[in-house]
């Protein structure tokens, strides 16, 4: 038996994704991680009802980037990971959704390598297939959508992505716009002017797979009205395609938050 | 209490994901459907290690399109689901993967409907994440890729889909090409042609999360040369894009399956 020093860097770093919120979405994989774990650092989205997997003495720390004034910059979180790898814990990564997908995990695998550090990833349900899932809508209807396009839906100051909206309108794909809610007005704007049909369905969700999601289906060109109705400082997704001419409501929608006319 | 007949279809049919094929990359849902399930219709892409998980009473249908040349069409699937349903049995649709991307869940969905009957979807790791996670490289790396665009690489009928290749060039976006190994040369000219940088990191996965998982990585323009040695038969992804750069060699990737040069 070889018992190894404190500072052995024995386990490598874990980033895991949790899915979009609901605990049931977790991973078999990700749920054994979470028990393991003796550092967990999290996103302010990762769900309190997950947190609580943790073993009773592991250590969370909050590393979101919404926790108010004094958010954390990405920099700062490379630092810390590192630093808490080097204890030798076993130290786990929690982020919303799937890491790879907008999460901005390459920096951070990136920072633990040049440590010297080894990373191994958990994948999450992203919210697109949760939200496709509980609108019961494919995201690629055949002779509706030839492909499913993920997006940004903001820049890292929180402006509008600089798309190639012309492709984008092309594509003959049902696109998700992840975190829009706040430019929603202005991708219906640069889609319709770049050719999409203003009448094509568009979806707005809040919290999906959370006890307070909300949906609401419109027509692209009335998406930004529909977005004014909605709790902006919930993390939101856009749906826009024609494949989401499928989504006829369905014993979960309310029958208030669906505004399709 | 309420005792229900047997024909009351008190049960919505269950549309699963199972993710890629690694058991432990279940959601917890999915493992409680397949566990309560009285018949689950499943494809030939669902890993045996996943269907053990069913419950020793369970029917099993194979309802696989690639079951040999007895295949079994799509119109025969919807129609199995529905009688299935109609026995007011619990019935569980498994599929590989996410059911929403690439999955016809669509049809099978719109034919349960349309004979009353009520549809629950539990959303799966779709391979693009999968893939990441196992090849430890973001999607969406900051400067190498706004996006990620999910696009089948076959038509029904087995053809090179007929994609608007100049927009997913000029996309900025990872582009990830599901059972697209058999046309991979014709999908690595056609994005040249449009504008694709030769040299563009790209990616060629079979089995993604199974033990006997293969990664190699090449250019684009090499693309399809790295196929050649590939088992075509087994399920296969290429993921192409700048953002892959950052796919170096991890403890995971056998050296002799990396042929980037």
């Amino acid at each position: 038996m070889t018992s190894l020093p404190p500072n052995s860097k024995a386990h490598p770093v874990i980033l895991a994704g949790t899915g979009p919120g609901d605990p049931d979405l977790l991973t078999l994989r990700a749920v054994r991680a979470i028990g393991a774990a003796e550092i967990i650092l999290h996103d302010a989205l990762v769900d309190a009802r997950i947190l609580v997997l943790a073993a009773p003495d592991a250590v969370l720390i909050h590393v979101g980037k919404r926790c108010g004034r004094h958010a954390m910059s990405q920099t700062e979180i490379n630092r810390r990971l590192v630093e808490c790898a080097r204890t030798g814990a076993r130290v786990l990564r929690l982020k919303g959704g799937d890491p790879m997908i907008f999460g901005r995990a390459g920096e951070e695998i990136a920072a633990l390598r040049a440590a010297g550090i080894a990373v191994e990833v958990i994948p999450g349900i992203t919210a697109a297939s949760a939200a496709a899932a509980s609108a019961c809508v494919s995201l690629t209807a055949r002779g509706r959508a030839r492909a499913v396009t993920l997006v940004t839906g903001h820049t890292a100051d929180g402006g509008l992505p600089p798309q190639d909206w012309a492709a984008l309108a092309r594509l003959d794909s049902t696109l998700v716009f992840y975190m829009g809610s706040r430019h929603a007005r202005a991708i219906a704007d640069r889609l319709i002017e770049a050719g999409l049909d203003p009448a094509t369905p568009a979806m707005l969700l809040t919290n999906v797979s959370r006890p307070d999601e909300t949906r609401r289906l419109a027509r692209l060109i009335d998406l930004a009205d529909g977005i004014a109705t909605a709790d902006l400082a919930a993390p939101a997704l856009i749906l826009i395609g024609a494949a989401l001419d499928a989504a006829v409501p369905v014993a979960t929608i309310r029958a208030d938050a669906r505004e399709l006319s």
